[in-house]
């Protein structure tokens, strides 16, 4: 089908920009981590509360991709960052050219952490690389449990799952323990976190795994396999 | 761009099919609803609501949509309707083309309403039509008021939004009144409904919409011109 030739041609020119874009992050020593969810699972909360416990001389960046709006932008540059919003304009993913569209006016050297917050999607997304060292899928409690069976794609690929909004689990009906299970059936190396923005209770867990990952080298970018149009 | 004619063709094929599965639904008196929402929005957990207040020799038929699994429909079938899951395999939305294909099997004059749960994902289903005489979208109140603004798209083209758990309320920081505005700035003409299944609030109101749209005659389905490329 042409349509699906299509696709992978546009799949294929997106892994060509993202290990271009690896390549980039190894040499000046950036670690990029690209944030996916469902709407409303709290990566742009998660992401304040990250920000708000850096030292202002730190060198941290964000881009923040939405349909429609720059909100998430005017929230997360309250912590003295630097942060772009990317406006996909209905393009339901961010994908490598518009990263490196949004990186050139940034001097790479002066950057050690890029946050990428991709448009609010447990779909598409999972398609598009961006040269990031590790994706992390969020899932708030409030989603139920059957999630990573239901959207294996995103929890196959990423490194780290945050249940977020656990502060909630007196109030829903979500088993935390089914949770894991079917998340480490598609991904047995998936690492959890479990997180509430709003108690704080796991920020701790979660700044300790972002410095382990910080303090080794930047791997080289491995090429992912799916090529799924969609 | 060639994706851009590619993907053009590809909803204009769409747009057919909806047109006759449209024509086909008036023929036979079915109403069709089209539910779009984040993932665990809690489209299946409504429809288990509304189908166990049906009477068992009413007309009733249900196509569920996921990636992964057949876990909705499973628990839809409980009630007794006929039930069918569609697997996309890893497809975004649910197209013409697999309603048609899941149709087949079922008399169209044995059903008066059909309601169809598509996949999780509060963007590209939102470019498909399904011949529905409406869509209707569900925002839960744990996902934030401002989704309207950032997710224009489905919100402009529902008729009727359900903001749904809300008995959560009290334990997260929704603003109800500026997600209405919201809704309503995206589209004036949107109908709006609170609901919580937990505790059984607006459901009643559920059930009236509900009535008053199947005591109206099916309108034929007007193709709207949205053909967005994602």
């Amino acid at each position: 089908m042409t349509v699906v030739r299509v696709e992978q041609k546009v799949l294929n020119e997106n892994q060509r920009i993202a290990l271009e874009l690896s390549r980039r992050f190894a040499e000046n020593e950036i670690l990029c981590l690209n944030f996916i969810s469902a709407p409303g699972s709290g990566k742009t909360t998660l992401l304040e509360g990250t920000l708000a416990a850096f030292r202002p001389e730190e060198k941290i960046a964000v881009l923040t991709g939405d349909l429609q709006t720059e909100n998430d932008a005017r929230r997360l540059a309250r912590y003295g960052f630097p942060v772009q919003q990317i406006v996909t304009g209905g393009v339901c993913h961010l994908d490598g050219k518009m990263i490196e569209r949004a990186l050139e006016p940034w001097p790479l050297e002066n950057i050690d952490v890029l946050f990428i917050e991709n448009v609010g999607n447990l779909v598409c997304p999972s398609s598009y690389d961006l040269g990031e060292e590790a994706k992390i899928v969020l899932l708030s409690v409030t989603e139920g449990e059957d999630k990573p069976l239901k959207y294996p794609s995103i929890f196959h690929k990423a490194a780290l799952l945050i249940l977020t909004k656990v502060d909630l689990l007196p109030y829903v009906p979500f088993d935390m323990e089914a949770a894991k299970a079917n998340a480490r059936q598609v991904n047995p190396d998936i690492e959890i976190l479990e997180v509430s923005c709003a108690t704080g209770k796991g920020m701790d867990q979660w700044r300790a795994w972002l410095e382990h990952r910080r303090a080794q080298p930047q791997a080289h970018f491995a090429v992912s396999s799916d090529s799924r149009p969609h």
